[in-house]
């Protein structure tokens, strides 16, 4: 980080399927300001981009900070950090199959040439996680969002991976069930995504309901979300309780090949299913380690993001920033 | 690498369960002399110490050497590279469980102070590759070795990674088959190595063998061995060719899933089995391109290593010796 006294502020979006989460932060990490947006009024990537120009320009213009924004950091689905592209967003309305949308070029001309640094929306997590939440001073860790998909930051000696193309990390869509397993959004079946998002909570629900009879808080709800099945669970419903045991169980399983490729020394979870912590820990350290090679059993944390949604995710973006 | 000219050679040292094989080798990568020792032949590790630097005195004095060996290298089961210690090596005859030997330490005091690294067979490997072999300038690829077991050596921004605790990289142990898989050495079920190492593709055969009637050469065998299958699989044996297409699928399904974590540019495959490349090929791409996130279909490359294999170990860990 290095200092600039005259322009000592950044700004980090995070891009997530539904909302855009965005704010200005300063030197010490606070956020002075933030807003959010929808990501998914629009088709068409120039009007969503004029749309976070417009509001980034407000909390720029309401606090004080024109003329003193150095950057401005993104996590954003499928985002790469070599080329600031976002590339075959399937989880983004005006995103998709072999589009390749050229976002930090295109907000960057928006904003009267500002910097702008992309990276995905779990790297960016990472970062902030690293350098403000439960990773601090960790070297090695992996970094789970677990949001409407599953996202991952792999941080090996103190750097995020981006790999040989920029798009490492991509553990939500690792295999966790090989044959019969799920139909994805990428396209093909048994994603770790499939069962261990937001979303594939929900389908375990309804697979579930409809193949027994158990009865269930569940059952009198039209649409069910997995807040609906994390309500339930605080309830005691049992069958809601089953499904974060087997959504923990799924995860445990896949985590156990995680540490095998990088030998993390903590798994650190975060994302809305992340706050269903209290039903998901055991199940995943049970299953973890009954499938973790031996020189690793019940030495591998399990820990849960200790920062606040919203800033985590400004705040990791927001950091990629101060790097220009 | 950095040009030294008064210590122009490094040593490299590469500990397999029955022999030990050393060679000096200077910066292009020539093996100047070379030797072998037995690694079985004592229980106690400071008489096996001993040994290896009686052989390698000699080799140094014998081609003029002394004093311009610019440090050691050393491959050896479940070497610790950030330690210096061999733990738990349980096919080693004077290693054992909860046994941790301080090798590089002791051999560095027998040498007379010359520093030793010392790392795992298929960590060394992969640095032997990118500093000699198919590798060459590369800064992102994954090392398989297919050998009795199958191994690996993780490369990250040039680096290879290590973890927490100096154990990452442990894909052979990654799981291949969830349910009903094979029983593993490691005392779990479905690992990679069940299916894929030289024993493995033993298994497949004698599984396959059995379970059809289908006429093939490796009927009349005793005890078939990878090498069988390979020399059936020559002669056009359709049981054999089968073998290989089913390992080479295997592969390439797990292959996908690491590319989904460090997303290199190759994957490079190394040892005994690697030699059935032109049956391996052609189903590795096959399998790991069905498998892949449509982002990196057709991107990944399979490469062979391009060592001469009687020298590649003493290559692969004469290489981390460069980088003391």
């Amino acid at each position: 980080m290095v200092e600039n006294l005259s322009m000592p502020y950044v700004v980090g979006i995070d891009i997530g399927g539904q909302t855009t989460k965005m704010g200005i932060v300063d030197m010490r990490g606070q956020v002075l300001a933030q807003t959010v947006i929808r990501t998914d009024t629009h088709d068409d990537e120039n009007l969503y981009v004029a749309d976070v120009a417009d509001a980034l320009e407000k909390i720029i213009r309401e606090s004080g900070c024109e003329g003193k924004i150095r950057g401005i950091g993104v996590g954003a689905p499928n985002g790469n950090y070599y080329t600031g592209t976002i590339e075959d967003a399937v989880n983004i309305k005006w995103g998709g199959v072999n589009k390749k949308i050229p976002f930090a070029e295109m907000l960057s001309r928006r904003m009267g040439g500002i910097q702008v640094a992309l990276t995905n929306d779990a790297n960016a997590a990472a970062v902030g996680e690293m350098t403000y939440g439960a990773a601090r001073g960790m070297k090695n860790f992996i970094m789970i969002t677990l949001g409407t998909g599953v996202g991952s930051g792999i941080v090996i000696n103190g750097e995020v991976v981006y790999g040989h193309d920029g798009f490492a990390g991509e553990l939500g869509h690792t295999c966790a069930v090989r044959h019969n397993g799920r139909l994805c959004n990428c396209g093909r079946t048994g994603c770790l995504e499939t069962y261990c998002s937001a979303i594939g909570v929900t389908r375990t629900a309804r697979e579930w309901l409809s193949l027994t009879d158990e009865p269930s808080i569940l059952r009198s709800l039209d649409n069910i979300t997995s807040k609906d099945v994390y309500d339930a669970a605080k309830e005691g419903d049992s069958v809601a309780l089953k499904i974060f045991e087997f959504t923990g169980k799924m995860l445990g399983q896949s985590f156990s090949d995680f540490v095998a490729f990088s030998a993390p020394e903590a798994i650190v979870l975060f994302g809305g299913l992340a706050r269903a912590k209290d039903f998901l820990y055991e199940p995943i350290m049970k299953s973890m380690n009954e499938n973790l090679l031996p020189l690793w059993r019940n030495k591998i944390k399990i820990m849960f993001s200790q920062l606040k949604e919203s800033d985590a995710a400004i705040l990791g973006a927001s950091a990629l920033a101060w790097e220009l």
